[in-house]
């Protein structure tokens, strides 16, 4: 692009950097802000200055909390012997919009997958497992993914702690909710059918 | 969505008042800065701030500019004789891009569009007006959307300035080049065989 200012390219080349934004649409972003009143373009800047600053994870489960010890983990009316295992803090959100969960979350940071260069150790599994030696954990719920990165990395989990006398289980894959059976793909209606459940369990 | 952090709420927040951008797409620019190094994060913060605080209107077309006075129009290698009309940077930059064009530009900021609130005072047309007063241009030439809007943006200014002995162009419209003719909208294959031109001036 031919810009006439430095100051207009430098800002959307800053910003295209983000991901999913290309130059175009960083160039329609750069030209709002310009337009958008100051008081507007610096409460954006205090935010993301504020959250880049202030944000910790966790210690207990390495959620995103603006405090060392979020408010899941402190919160005494949850069930701290249930954990969830989950990818992010997205899937934490997603979850808790369900409000049909009252125990505890531990926020992995991703899934095993050499192919991008995440091994066990980026991950904190470690951090799980000393939570699961010096907690009373009766249940351990796996939540991440149906994808094979996400089964890997609760096989891997699985075998660390499966010395520990806690029940695992996993959430239930099938069809959704709504979903008609003919769009459904072969794979989730096929284990839907071979991993039947008892209707009256339904 | 059910935040477990206010810095991470708030950041979510003033990233979705951007235009296009929606709170999940927000989410994740805002998941990104968290894991993005310091340095690339306040690189960001220092050209929107930079661009905020820095960018002018050339006082001459109305342009983008870090100076007073715009680069095209301060270079005296262009013919500023020949002015051409457009809505905004974007569009100057297009017609940079191509290399077909040596003269100066007036950015009027928009166009007339009573729906959206947007009447002449709005835009910089009095500038144009008095651009054309004092000094001595040659063709005008017009290069709005070829839409409703940017016709009567177009016919306004004409009437406003057609006492001055210009001459008026527009740019053409037509079939796009490397069109199929079947794939072409009915308005613009039909004017394009009304206003067609002579084979050897194509």
């Amino acid at each position: 692009m031919n810009f006439s200012s430095k100051l207009l390219q430098d800002a959307v080349d800053e910003i295209s950097r983000l991901p999913g934004i290309g130059k175009n649409t960083a160039m329609r972003l750069a030209l709002n802000l310009i337009k958008e009143n100051d008081e507007n373009v610096m409460k954006l800047i205090t935010a993301i200055k504020s959250l880049k600053n202030g944000i910790l994870f966790c210690e207990e489960c390495c959620n995103l909390s603006d405090k060392p010890v979020c408010g899941i983990c402190t919160n005494d009316k949850r069930d701290s012997s249930t954990i969830c295992i989950v990818e992010d803090i997205r899937d934490v959100m997603a979850i808790e919009n369900t409000g049909q969960f009252n125990g505890l979350y531990h926020v992995l940071g991703g899934k095993i997958s050499p192919i991008d260069g995440i091994g066990p150790n980026q991950l904190t599994i470690d951090k799980l497992i000393s939570r699961v030696k010096n907690n009373n954990i009766n249940e351990i719920i796996f939540a991440l993914s149906a994808t094979m990165e996400g089964d890997t990395t609760n096989y891997y989990i699985f075998k660390k702690i499966n010395n520990y006398p806690i029940k695992f289980s996993t959430i239930s894959r099938g069809v959704s909710v709504g979903d008609n059976l003919e769009y459904t793909d072969e794979i989730t209606l096929g284990r839907s059918i071979v991993k039947r459940i008892p209707f009256d369990q339904n």
